[in-house]
């Protein structure tokens, strides 16, 4: 085996450690540092905190700075927040530092449309620094946005395009269940949504991204946001959800031009479904309906596609990319 | 808009006039000049041989030399065999006309196991010249090949991998059902595959492109073709299959390491099945299946990606590459 591939964890949140479980098994990767401000956090192990077999030797530094310069590392693994604003310093800190990053920011899985400056910004130190920045995972980077545009790759004509995205939430953990509004009252659904605290992130950037694929310019992207509502009364170990309460959240994004729906994104996740599943639906030559049965687990998804895209991410040319276009990013078999 | 992109038709049978279908409707292509040796195409007009509207104003012309040099092409669509020998020299003129190639050679999709020194010498001419070769199509280079090695984007780890192509050919053109020994006695069928002209080409080229995405040394590549055998009476508008017959054919091709099977592909067209779908299964970290339910119809979907492929192509840098390789490859949707 060549030399492995350095990484730092830079965000040990539950994303950040559902990326550290697998990172740690690929025998590619070596992860020799390990960032977040959370002081239950500092000072532990990131093997640990992870829940990986055993202690990865890596110590939690709040000090990212510190962390950079003395690991050195190939590539960050940035997974602090949605917010890009927020991860842009973090972002420049990996990036001067000569590291690579696959960060799962939603807002900067495309970001060229709402944050046109900042996409410029992070291109332009990427570039000077010579290294590649990209932000994946299922979903955005994935299930509705890469996924529809690579299917779009047999058609003649697409007219529009649909993805949809249901979770059935009943056998997931409890924090979901409850982050997705089960059990809660319509009342207090709306309340968690003012409040910005029940929202799936990504939706936009994934319209963005389709029509910059398929060559369209939109006149206007939307969002709405409502409950899912239980008709029958609905019990999981977590939660019971009372018929006219929310079972769970049902989020649409439009994307429009000239008044015509030409990209619908629909994500539900709710308690008491019967089924979950991916799907893409193209409407033109031909018309094609594809669909991941079963569906597709978050977690393992999203830790998978950004570590999967480390080879791709090292090797391609500097600056700031998004999976539209980048080669295709497929798992490394090793221990198959 | 943009210059047109000068695309020069290369092969005018079946394909190439599909191509020349979807790339006339296309506004950023403008074909320019078309070549087949065959004495009945030669001298006329290639749109009226590919069944376009209306003339296209390019004649077909057996001289490769004379029109590559007069219509100095951006891009030639090559579909002239699926042989990567007869291929060859066609594409050394190609490239030495400074002219990208996209092309649908089967042997080509995927060549370095069965080819290598030929692999080579494209790779080596393209770059001499400063130009990209590509070979792609539905299958080889999509449907059993990238589109499963996409789907193990998402995934932790993967096993085994299998890609199945189910094909009802009752709807087909009678040519098509012929083709697949629809009708044959066994014996006629088994004839027709030792005279070699019953053959899907391209699964051992799809199974090397799996492996080498995936990281796996196979030891073997296996391939096996028999009958699909009717058990009742099939009658179509062409040909009428008695029970014991062959109403189809079924091919398989194996990718096997240690012993064990790692990649299976199944391929199957046959008159009087109730359904048509391609779908891929991995076994991995998580399992998936995902489905196109109806399938997706060969001759659409192979114009469709080699003429979505121009663009990549073009920007791409200079050598011989496969659609593993390859970004996203999606619709332009300028007419949507």
């Amino acid at each position: 085996m060549v030399t492995k591939i350095k990484a730092v964890q830079f965000g040990c949140g539950p994303i950040g450690c559902s990326v550290v479980r697998y990172a740690s098994q690929r025998p590619d990767i070596e992860l020799v540092g390990a960032i977040d401000i959370k002081e239950s956090l500092v000072g532990r192990d990131l093997g640990e905190i992870a829940g990986t077999n055993n202690k990865l030797g890596v110590s939690i530094s709040a000090d990212a700075d510190a962390v950079l310069s003395q690991a050195k590392p190939n590539v960050v693994f940035l997974t602090t927040s949605s917010s890009a604003k927020v991860v842009y310093p973090q972002m420049e800190k990996c990036v001067r530092a000569g590291a690579n990053i696959v960060s799962t920011c939603e807002e900067l899985a495309y970001p060229y449309r709402k944050n046109p400056q900042l996409s410029a910004d992070i291109d332009k130190i990427a570039k000077a620094n010579n290294v590649t920045v990209l932000s994946t995972g299922v979903n955005p980077g994935f299930l509705m946005d890469a996924w529809p545009l690579f299917m779009t790759g047999v058609c003649q004509q697409v007219k529009r395009i649909k993805a949809v995205r249901v979770q059935d939430a009943s056998p997931r953990r409890g924090p979901f269940q409850k982050k997705i509004g089960a059990g809660c009252t319509i009342e207090e659904f709306e309340k968690l949504v003012a409040a910005g605290k029940l929202k799936h992130v990504g939706l936009p950037e994934s319209i963005a991204m389709i029509a910059s694929g398929l060559g369209w310019k939109l006149d206007e992207i939307t969002e709405s946001i409502e409950p899912v509502v239980a008709k029958t009364r609905v019990k999981t170990d977590f939660v019971t959800v009372e018929p006219g309460q929310a079972s769970g959240v049902r989020q649409i994004g439009r994307g429009i031009r000239a008044g015509e729906e030409l990209v619908t994104l629909e994500f539900e996740a709710c308690v008491g479904r019967s089924e979950s599943y991916d799907a893409v639906y193209i409407t033109g030559t031909p018309n094609s309906e594809v669909v991941i049965k079963g569906g597709t687990h978050g977690d393992i998804a999203t830790a998978g596609i950004v570590v999967n895209s480390v080879h791709r991410v090292i090797s391609a040319p500097p600056g700031f990319v998004t999976m539209k276009d980048m080669p295709i990013v497929s798992v490394l078999g090793f221990s198959a």
